[in-house]
């Protein structure tokens, strides 16, 4: 995600998304799932975006559905594809993410963020509403997720992880952007016990339970899963989220680390890219622009210890395979260097 | 300390102090030592001044040498006598420490900092070299010594506690402001690998012996707490210190948590006063001016454990008995809630 102005007395996110949805029969907005007919675009940077390369990746849908990586470091006008060579997605043509969002014929313009899907053959951006788009990999595509994908949405769950997802976004997910951008202190100091507050209950539920709903990892282990792994690096020093690290919430902390330690999760991980993108983008909190060097990621690697609370990551389902080369991360990630 | 700009492509501390002294005779500058005669201006927040609220408690010579307390919050100008009752020094009757800068007829101009010993009957600056003023303070001003102040500054450990001493300015006491104020990157990742090294040098010092020099707290001691007493809840994040907060480095941590429950340290420390300075002062790194909430203090109550590597606080030396009711600090510190 991420555009437009930061600091505001009282952090406000815009969340005028585009919701067309792209489904299984096409209804109702036109859009058909179709292998090969859209691109997802992302920022390894962006936790809203990270959630979408977890889903896809967990789901099997890289045939289905190609990625287009922009680099972390974004200027007011847009994410842009600087990674790549020459600068321009090799797929949608376009230096700018901003490219695609203007092809639309209605004039979006509440900002350019990721993740987005765009149509390649009209270079459009067909949706970038963050919540609908994972949900829509697990539901819509179904017809093209690989053998053993797990469900990540189940039917009779759905219900529970919507709530307690809900609770995660306006606490902790957006929480930690209403403490960093807080231009007041009352504003901050509200965001900070609102975020902790729901760390200590997130705490408590995950220290009888393996996963947050039911047995196996669901849509809502995810979207918590890409605000912790960046809470040490970013969100604890640099958007004032101190109370304590994650690695001192014991049960928080171990939930993390079996998560990052299952394929399809630590290994989507670009921990210079993440770091890059706040604290180079953001200069209005940090001027400097200085990125700091730690935290030390080995401990990701850790033993966990949770096998015991019983459950199991993927239910009926399997691990996915190996990242493909393409798709590695190149950034620092623990999982590199073992 | 602190005074003029901040940020520098590699921060570089002004070291031209006051060096005149203070003697037991007056030699070699003509100021000699003289209850009444001098007063001690800090600042709860910086921590070179606090080194001297400490000695100046642990020797007991709050008799001899009054002390003036400084808001943590000054302007580029001067620190400032704002918590006083009309926002004037009761004694020096000024409003601003700069004024006893001005009183001075030399003209010194570098900047004003604090500690600062003043001499009351001129209101001029006497000293501002705080390398200087608490081994005066333990060596010239004997005569004033309470019973049983312990020896600081023992004269065959001299040399030895130079010696680490040294080592911890240049990499831990200034190296948090060399990696907080680096306005390039790899002056900073220069700065922070120093400062890490250093710490695991101490870690590992301070494993097999309770003190750093000798079997009782000495002067190198107090100059390595009041940075590690800052560490988590500023240098951590506002000067990206963030290879591990020191509540992750457990020696070092038992170390400082060991020194803070020692009469004349823990109840010396205003958390409240150290946050707003650096948070509330250096806009240049923290535009937004939003003091962080955490991290908790409760934790520095908790047992450390370290008796057991012999040696004792204060050699043939007794602790200090209670801060006087008008100079307890007013701010947050644990040991306030007990």
């Amino acid at each position: 995600m991420s555009s437009g102005s930061y600091v505001e007395e009282d952090f406000e996110r815009d969340t005028r998304y585009i919701n067309t949805r792209i489904t299984a029969d096409g209804t109702p907005d036109g859009y058909a799932v179709e292998p090969g007919r859209y691109r997802l675009v992302v920022a390894r940077a962006c936790p809203w975006a990270h959630r979408t390369t977890i889903v896809r990746r967990l789901l099997g849908l890289e045939d289905a559905i190609s990625m287009g990586i922009c680099g972390p470091v974004h200027d007011a006008d847009s994410w842009t594809f600087d990674l790549d060579p020459g600068e321009v997605d090799p797929v949608l043509g376009v230096p700018r993410l901003k490219d695609a969002y203007e092809a639309r014929p209605d004039g979006y313009r509440p900002g350019v963020t990721v993740p987005a899907v765009v149509e390649i053959a009209t270079g459009q951006v067909v949706t970038n509403d963050f919540r609908q788009i994972t949900v829509d990999f697990s539901t819509q595509w179904t017809a093209h997720h690989r053998d053993g994908a797990p469900d990540l949405y189940p039917e009779h769950l759905r219900a529970e992880i919507e709530e307690v997802a809900q609770l995660v976004y306006e606490d902790v997910n957006n929480g930690v952007y209403r403490c960093g951008f807080a231009g007041k202190q009352a504003s901050y100091e509200r965001a900070y016990h609102q975020l902790f507050a729901r760390l200590d209950w997130l705490s408590e539920r995950l220290a009888t339970r393996r996963y947050l709903v039911g047995d196996h990892i669901t849509e809502a282990d995810i979207r918590l899963f890409t605000t912790l792994v960046r809470f040490d690096a970013v969100y604890h020093g640099h958007f004032k989220c101190n109370r304590s690290t994650l690695s001192e919430m014991p049960v928080l902390w171990a939930y993390a680390r079996d998560l990052f330690q299952t394929p399809g999760f630590g290994d989507t991980c670009d921990f210079d890219q993440i770091k890059a993108h706040y604290y180079a983008t953001h200069l209005d909190i940090n001027p400097t622009g200085v990125v700091p060097a730690g935290p030390e990621l080995a401990p990701w690697l850790s033993p966990h210890g949770r096998e015991g609370l019983g459950g199991s990551p993927f239910g009926d389902g399997t691990a996915p395979g190996p990242v493909s080369e393409a798709e590695r991360v190149t950034g620092a990630n623990p999982l590199l260097n073992r």
